[in-house]
């Protein structure tokens, strides 16, 4: 293996942002300045496209403030694209490299940017120029292969948990049926961490619906009759990407017209048809009166000043791994390995192939979902826990003796 | 004026929840503690139908931990209710007083709650029963008549200022159209606080709608197009109570039926479908691609560990008011008065008679919202800054110069 080239580095992020996506960046930041071989660091304005633009920007002026600020701050500080380059994208990318001196590539984003930067890569090696290619995970899904969870996730989960406990508690104030639909694309991971705040047994969302389980109308009712008739109230949490019976997404059923992005996504958040559809169900089949549905929505990945802690240490970190990674080896993604559970939460940081975590996605495993379909398991809350931190406890005066 | 009355209190929560109707319920317990006068304190579960039920938890037995993890958690924690009591229900109401000896009536909530208070201290007059009876404000809506503001609204301004923050931040991302539908029934106090996070020129939300001002679909697209133009995106606040050009809520003319609750209003909140409806336009009359809509929803009023410190501290010192009133006064209901400004923010408590605050509700003043109707002033910003407290700093690098 060559020596690690003198020359200039790009770095960008792309896809849906986060609420650590951010501080990745300046892990990547940090570490480069440390690295005498990276001359200039790059920041791409809008991933892919601010390279073929040549829209960069100087990121090792950033004051230490700004860094420091920067990575509590969710969303792409340098702008987002869901671009996904054929070969004459590549070409002025390679353009652009050649005539900047680039020759290391650092790409945060998710599955779709994993196969960004091996393309890239493979290029890169076709057209005989040398270069580095990193990517570095992050996605509020929690659905790429290899990592045992992605940064993102689990500022995401603790957002969902702390909405779902705050949804629980409004719905034991003025009871009825409330209906929560939670990002996550084909995954359930997200949708599954709204159990995370659960004190008390009759604690909500007392159903959660996953991707990875086909839900058929019949089926969702007769569940939240069920809860219904038992407690007096019902709290359900929905992935947005659930499935009817036949395994065609319902979201994909009640859109009208199949908006998709440049990677075949279709639109699955930023629109209420899906909690809507739900709740119209609940009401006119089961004749529940107070019936509420709200589409958690952006503030998922999004909310400013509501991090997991673990997250941003974690995703800060894959950003300084992925440098360090550059200066021994040619390209990877970079991987949180587990090894340590419970209290003792550890994780290792290690390095896969890009092949191995593009354009592939990863679902809920079986031993996290309850045979019903309907919830998930203690291995699932294990898994977790460590991930979105701790969180308030809650109160609840209605199970208190009377007097 | 008689001294007070050696006797049970009741205290009870109405309405939606908020971020800080507990902290009122802390400041009612431990000030009723400091009064030998009132002998048992009564927790009515679920507001007045704890009353008739005598379904009552005796809240001076709580503990000092308890008392204090609850005036930090959203919510009701004694439940609530939007029941409206007549002459019939009231009769029950004094049943149960004199049975239990209940001669202190303290209850939290908002116009509707005043009301339920005045109605019961009328009604005990006529019937020559000696009781005090005390509202104690809340509402995320801030539409209350008298207080400078209402405890509750500064944790939900806080909530959705960082939800718009980190919406302006993803839609810098990722550029498009964005629309946000907040809460606040006919008043436009908590739409207008989506602009407290605003930090740089170009910070979104670029356009607020409020129930105050009609908004017909035409000068909604005309306001669109032309930011998105100017900016290449648009981040829109609008209110659930938003109205179209002939005065009626759009709510009202897209709900397909009009569920309304006791005190006849309709259900604004728990639907995506004037968000989607507003996208829908969007995209199909200005021919933006890249929409997204959400409805902030029920997070709002419910969130857990997101609370502002200075609302949460009004919010039990107006709980304390209450029962410090009730050693001298007949009735009344608590009221914040503004005594300082800006950095020298400060309030004073005072009383007024529950008829001035009864069934009566506040619009956004016409020196809040600007002459397009279609934002806030800065003595908006002036006056709401102070109850939603410090907001974190946010970091976008667009701005950057190039290299």
């Amino acid at each position: 293996m060559a020596s690690a080239p003198k020359a200039n580095a790009v770095v960008g992020q792309s896809g849906g942002p986060t609420g650590v996506i951010n501080a990745s960046l300046a892990g990547v930041i940090t570490e480069v300045c440390k690295h005498p071989e990276i001359e200039n660091l790059y920041g791409s304005m809008h991933a892919v496209q601010g390279i073929i633009k040549e829209d960069f920007v100087d990121l090792k002026d950033l004051s230490i403030s700004v860094l420091e600020g920067m990575a509590h701050c969710p969303s792409a500080a340098l702008g987002s694209s869901r671009d996904k380059p054929d070969e004459e994208y590549c070409a002025k990318i390679f353009e652009v490299f050649k005539k900047r001196n680039i020759r290391y590539f650092f790409y945060i984003g998710g599955n779709d940017s994993a196969n960004t930067a091996h393309i890239v890569n493979v290029m890169a090696a076709e057209v005989g120029y040398e270069m580095r290619a990193f990517h570095i995970p992050k996605t509020i899904d929690n659905d790429l292969l290899v990592t045992d969870h992605c940064p993102g996730y689990g500022t995401a989960a603790k957002f969902v948990a702390c909405a779902a406990m705050g949804d629980d508690l409004d719905n034991r104030a003025l009871p009825g049926v409330k209906i929560d639909v939670v990002m996550g694309r084909n995954a359930g991971f997200l949708a599954a961490a709204t159990v995370l705040g659960r004190q008390r047994d009759d604690d909500g969302p007392h159903l959660i619906y996953f991707p990875e389980r086909n839900v058929p109308v019949e089926k969702f009712l007769s569940d939240v009759e069920a809860v219904y008739r038992n407690l007096g109230r019902c709290v359900i949490a929905v992935s947005e990407g659930i499935c009817d019976g036949d395994g065609v997404p319902w979201a994909k059923k009640l859109a009208e017209q199949g908006e998709t992005d440049a990677h075949g996504n279709i639109q699955l958040s930023g629109t209420g048809a899906l909690a809507d559809f739900l709740a119209g169900q609940v009401k006119n089949e089961l004749g529940v009166k107070r019936v509420r549905a709200d589409t958690f929505g952006y503030l998922q990945r999004s909310f400013v000043g509501f991090q997991s802690d673990v997250d941003v240490s974690e995703a800060r970190n894959c950003g300084r791994e992925a440098v360090r990674l550059s200066m021994n080896e040619q390209s990877g993604s970079v991987a949180l390995k587990r090894v340590g559970e419970g209290k003792d939460y550890a994780i290792e940081l290690i390095c896969t192939e890009l092949r191995n975590v593009a354009e592939k996605t990863k679902c809920m495993p079986d031993e996290y979902i309850n045979a019903e379909g309907n919830g998930v398991t203690d291995a699932f809350v294990e898994y977790a826990r460590p991930l979105a931190g701790g969180l308030p406890k809650t109160y609840f005066l209605g199970n208190y003796p009377r007097v």
